[in-house]
């Protein structure tokens, strides 16, 4: 509530200069630029549930905490709406996560387990640990041969602003340990997809294809990877012990928040603006995605201030993002045949926006042209980049809506990204206001547009 | 034994441009300037040991695996006189380490347990915790106030390039717990003595005063410090559970490690050349201290490519700094009685040397301007500071020898010093370069000094 604050007393100075008892509502633009300058409600909404909830597993009462902080804060921020659409999903939690190099060159190192990774036992498992340089390599591995072995690959990630390297490393996580385990492995350990140097291992989740089954799976940290890379290069047989004991608990309860900014015209198709609330469990959820949370909501107070928009913004704070995309799903299930307008989602951290993507940018070029001309000013360039959005936006996917995406600087992303390190500390106020500046621009144009807008690349 | 090419192919080089069979031994300055350049001992030393043995906790096995490979590697650098003095110390252990704020604001925090830091028991406690901002706040708490509670201690620390801020904000880490102690708490947790915002709390050595039952005592990481300190801002009382469960072995076996480069006249007092082979259990102690003692050992090498030199180069790789300065005292417990020409240690990371301090600039000054003279090509300036040494040299503190400082850049040191990121990838190389480069001049003039230096600031 902060915001509210120095918002009324912004209000009052204008009010002052103009000489007048009710001046007129802020335009769009002196609100996004207010936004840039001043805004604090992004700010109280991360550091508050960061502080007050931390992090926010999906499915697990962390997370219901949050769901029930957000309610409280969107209320208390004067969003109507607010509400909380439940669902069931299958929850992973978890447990103790140790390895050690035993024998030859033994020693403790970082590691966390992989979401969907099964449990050692609390024994732990001990095994020779065979070296893939690259997911490549794991792929050319024989049929087999992984036997009876802990597969390494140390496939690594160097930062990208738009976030590109994630594509180039992400499949060491994503399906690695299922690839590995086809071919005999007994577990897998991967290199952080990870950008940093620190002891501190980027989690996520992997998946294991059908008829493979799971094995434990787990990342170390980037010295960690760099280290057993060093054992590797003396030429001698290593052997890890590795103690996972995560546990799949079945079926709990998770839900979506839901919230508008009522539109003058209720009955047209809304701008849909999400954010996911849950957080893995290593890190406190600042900047993936507390933030984008609070860009979102932020920008959508912002234009409060002014003219009611024409159209109803529909805020979709999703849950379980993290662990497959439950929330989305729930949502675009419970919502089907609802039309959307436009679709964006903020969940890329909390550095500045630097490019503006759509899927209209060709068939429908005037109001994207509009949208880039009104966004230039905040050090946002043009693209032919056609955006797909965002995780939580599956119903505007399926309903073939209109989809922006706002880029994001990812340089400094995959350094926090997955791990205990993702806290409030990260998050830079003055990028996370350029963002709220940025939104509340685009979001404005978006809301206030009569026309449907067909989407075409 | 990589440097040991490079040395050959340079030999051979300058063999092949002098059109001679026998090149007369390079000088001093042109070894450190080739050290400068060249080095690659003292990356070999640091690469070695945290691949091959990785912690070195003062007093385990691990420790001990470290004097065996550090006896291996001097033996087959060329070092005379290899050997381990052991002795007997206390030995204390890290257990499980957990903290979690229970009730209002739930959430769990990184700590560490600090050295001789009393067991929670594995049930943990729970207490209310009693914030103090500084240590001053603490020393200001009246007598009995912390009964029953938990005492967070938050003084901060930044970064300094002389180390000074350790002075400032050491003492929350060395005695608060005690201090807290004495005045009722049953638990103290500190802000990590560390200059970084990562999630890797920083371990270090905590006493007990005379008369005050030790208490479970650790540090947060500096986002964790920052966090509670969010929550106090709230007003409401904060509780913590701390689980801390490290414990003391009793009497264990270490022991220092020593070596030399045997000079002409074996007979005259030795120049001491130390560092510390322990570290603590949370990295991999690549900058504390595996990187002094590949600066030192490095140095002495590279000297005895030249002219044998008049002393002997005595290196001292003590054991045990971090839990007491066990090996500094065993040495001078070992030596007493036997003259020390200079004493200097390496014990600051593997950041750039940029001042020299000695306790002779005053009452030797030719020798000091000589020192001084002869450094400046890297990057040294001369300083009226008087050095007092570093922690493994008691023995010349107590001889009331002359004492060097070659006082390294320790900006970077308090984001690494006592936790899991004290790795090998932290180390920079060309920086590394320039402290053999210096420490080859010094060491290698001080060698060659016939006359006794008189210490008197």
């Amino acid at each position: 509530m902060k915001s509210h604050f120095s918002a009324l007393a912004a209000l009052s100075l204008l009010a002052a200069t103009a000489a007048s008892a009710a001046p007129p509502p802020l335009s769009l633009e002196r609100l996004a630029d207010d936004a840039l300058e001043n805004d604090r409600v992004a700010w109280d909404f991360v550091e508050g549930i960061t502080t007050e909830v931390g992090p926010r597993q999906a499915g697990t009462e962390a997370e219901a905490r949050g769901r029930d902080w957000a309610v409280k804060w969107l209320k208390a921020n004067g969003f109507a709406g607010v509400k909380v659409e439940p669902y069931k999903m299958q929850t992973w939690v978890r447990g103790e996560e140790r390895a050690e190099i035993v024998g030859t060159f033994a020693q403790p190192m970082k590691i966390t387990a992989l979401g969907n990774s099964a449990s050692t036992g609390a024994a732990g498992l001990t095994a020779e640990v065979a070296y893939f340089p690259t997911y490549a390599d794991l792929v050319a591995a024989p049929a087999g041969s992984l036997a009876g072995k802990i597969a390494f690959i140390s496939h690594d990630m160097r930062p990208t602003q738009d976030g590109s390297g994630y594509g180039f490393a992400g499949p060491a996580r994503w399906t690695g340990a299922s690839l590995a385990a086809s071919k005999g492995a007994v577990a897998t350990v991967i290199r952080s997809i990870g950008t940093e140097n620190h002891r501190t291992p980027h989690t996520g989740g992997t998946t294991f294809a059908e008829g493979v089954t799971p094995t434990p799976a787990g990342a170390l940290s980037n010295p960690d990877a760099d280290n057993l890379e060093r054992m590797f290069a003396r030429g001698k047989p290593i052997r890890m012990k590795l103690t996972l004991t995560p546990s799949a608990v079945g079926e709990t309860d998770s839900g979506n928040v839901v919230a508008e900014i009522t539109g003058r015209d209720p009955k047209l198709p809304p701008v849909l603006i999400a954010c996911h609330l849950d957080s893995w469990d290593l890190g406190t959820g600042a900047i993936d995605d507390a933030s984008g949370c609070g860009i979102i909501a932020a920008a959508a107070k912002q234009i409060a201030r002014g003219d009611r928009p024409l159209r109803t913004i529909r805020l979709l704070f999703a849950g379980a993002e993290e662990t497959g995309l439950w929330g989305s799903r729930a949502y675009a299930a419970a919502h089907r045949g609802e039309a959307i307008h436009a679709g964006i989602e903020s969940d890329f951290g909390a550095d500045r926006i630097w490019r503006l993507d759509s899927n209209f940018t060709q068939s429908a070029p005037a109001l994207y042209q509009r949208l880039a001309k009104a966004v230039a000013r905040f050090g946002v360039a043009p693209s032919q980049e056609v955006a797909t959005g965002g995780a939580d936006l599956n119903l505007a996917r399926e309903s073939k809506s209109a989809i922006l995406d706002l880029q994001q600087d990812g340089t400094r992303y995959f350094d926090l990204h997955h791990t205990p390190d993702d806290t409030l500390d990260k998050v830079d106020p003055v990028q996370l206001r350029q963002n709220v500046g940025v939104w509340t621009q685009v979001v404005g144009i978006l809301a206030n547009e009569a026309d449907a807008i067909t989407p075409g690349a």
